[in-house]
């Protein structure tokens, strides 16, 4: 059985034989990061040393190349797979992942996201149609003023209300009062849904910032608090504490990564990781289950193709473990809902934030209204 | 006294207005991210949403923007400045992070490196001249061979002998074993080195690579074993790993921070951080002592007037707490080493790698050398 992992770069250069030597540059610098003249003999040589498998022309200054790598190299850890994927290649110019196939020893060691599209739709007991997701923000008011909003939302037949990752530990709204707080704001909706016959509930998902040797423990206190998930911005933490959490037997709540700090990975169609990669293939590698990336039309310019890509990349069923919930947020008006469901379909959690605060008082209806676009 | 910090953005708009525009939208982005028309408010509008301070041309369509935030967004977190510095417009085009100013509020929190320079130079001995720093690699090698390569290049006179970043917890060389192992040679070399009459002594930095729950116990356990230093990944384990092993009292070795997985940040002109940010500034202000980058003329592409950006804000007196030493890896041949000199001046810690090993037997003379050149 062949244990290799593999990883298909997109390389920039002018011809194939140049592209050949920047693939075997490639092929070195991630094992091994010596010359080839002095990589010892035997395992190093015939086994830790990246081993260029394919290549092929994109166009006339593009090739893909792909590598593979043994899971001796990385040892348990994804910090270090995603080490050996891109670390030190990651600096230079002209380089860009655009693919990566887990071997069965990677797939053991990272097995995917625990809760997935299904799993999430047990807990909200939504069976079909996309979910609404309204964010809580912004950032500055009390604890008070906050489960306020959330309560609305909750009310309001929201499915997953998430606070917006800038809620950090201030001392306006200290997460670790906060969280018990929403909490009860969201039962108390979820009461009141329940008793108006609803068998959908709202799940709601604190974001996790902590001092790095803390946050596993507020993510057990959010746990213990009653939280029915969480976020998480793997550009701050690393993708290795959603994996950690996902992992944890103990822990056992779904996670939403949140795309913060990860903005410069995409942004060149030369370097970096493409925005399926990134948003979709190491997501699930990591474990989240619900993915938030920009939505074209928003602020942020990802194109239709892009966001596609992303979506195409959670939900895939050849793609890591269990499909996982796409989650573009930004532009998310109510004319655009037909638009956006003929491009995400069902299995897609809507984000709605400013636009949604946008509505003041009539917020519960902003969301309802939404929730009849959606099905 | 005004406690705002300040972050410079370079902003790529056609012309003044729009660039305005760009501006006030990073300010709302980075804060409350809503519209201006829904901030609440008092508190929120009056502190906690971005401040446009300065907005001066660069070129026709760049543009340069100070954009002032209040610490009470922040809380106490290094992950939550970065969040507020950049997290979301990270994901924007044309938005580069060029200058941080941290207000007196933000120096109490993150005060920057624990020995900088002068605390190096203490530890090894060496007052003054650049600091030689071979590398410890491949990994795929046995804890016997990596020890012994480590007791040659301690006793050739190396300053600090670092483990290769590719060194994480593979089975043929087990972190936990390897770290005590090349303690103990570094011990042997320096006894000898002492005999001999050396008043200076080689350090060891392994590499910390652990499950993300893990790495604080990992590296307390290196320090146990009697490390002198370690290495960290930001691009990996984020960057408030280093902060807070430099903030803690009981850790007190040094830092080096390895640029793996950073690369997409300072690889385009328009988005990501400017080179002295990424590698000097961000290392400053978490606290590393010694920030390793890609040196010109290497397989990197970095160029001259990039690295000396990058070791002028690692060593310039105005900057983040003490000044911490460049460390250009890359391209370090002899024949190099009288421009690198004028280059990095003697404060600099450089890293031999693939050059060295290359010496194979000559591998301690090729360290001499290289202090020759030095001294």
């Amino acid at each position: 059985m062949d244990e290799r992992f593999r990883v298909t770069y997109q390389i920039v250069a002018p011809d194939r034989e140049q592209a050949r030597q920047r693939a075997l540059g490639i092929a070195l610098e991630q094992t091994v990061e010596i010359p080839l003249e002095v990589v010892p003999e035997g395992f190093v040589q015939e086994t830790i040393l990246g081993r260029l498998e394919e290549l092929s022309p994109l166009s006339d200054d593009r090739f893909s190349a792909t590598i593979s790598y043994s899971p001796a190299s990385v040892g348990t850890e994804l910090s270090q797979l995603l080490n050996v994927m891109f670390g030190n290649s990651s600096i230079q110019q002209g380089i860009r992942v655009t693919g990566f196939s887990p071997s069965p020893a990677i797939t053991r060691l990272f097995p995917g996201p625990r809760f997935g599209i299904s799993g999430i739709r047990r807990l909200t007991g939504r069976a079909r149609g996309g979910l609404v997701c309204p964010v809580i923000k912004p950032q500055g008011q009390t604890t008070d003023v906050l489960a306020d909003l959330c309560h609305d939302m909750a009310l309001a037949g929201a499915d997953i209300v998430k606070e917006d990752h800038g809620l950090a530990n201030q001392q306006t709204a200290p997460v670790r009062t906060r969280i018990p707080a929403l909490v009860a704001a969201t039962a108390r909706a979820n009461a009141r849904r329940r008793a108006n016959g609803d068998t959908t509930r709202a799940l709601y998902f604190p974001t996790l910032c902590a001092h790095a040797e803390q946050f596993f423990d507020l993510a057990f206190f959010a746990r213990e608090a009653g939280a029915d998930g969480v976020l998480i911005m793997p550009g701050l933490y690393g993708f290795d504490t959603i994996n950690r959490l996902a992992r944890h037997p103990d822990f056992n709540l779904p996670i939403m990564a949140h795309p913060a700090n990860l903005g410069a990975w995409v942004l060149s169609p030369d370097h970096g990781y493409s925005h399926a990669m990134m948003f979709g293939t190491l997501m699930r590698l990591a474990g989240a289950d619900i993915s938030i990336f920009p939505n074209v039309g928003g602020r942020f310019g990802f194109s239709a193709d892009q966001c596609r890509s992303i979506a195409s990349a959670c939900t895939c069923p050849d793609g890591i473990g269990k499909p996982i919930l796409p989650s573009p947020g930004g532009g998310m008006t109510l004319e655009r809902i037909p638009e956006l469901r003929a491009m995400y379909g069902s299995d897609s959690a809507y984000l709605m934030g400013g636009s949604l605060l946008d509505q003041g008082k009539n917020l519960g209806r902003a969301i309802t209204d939404m929730r009849t676009a959606l099905d």
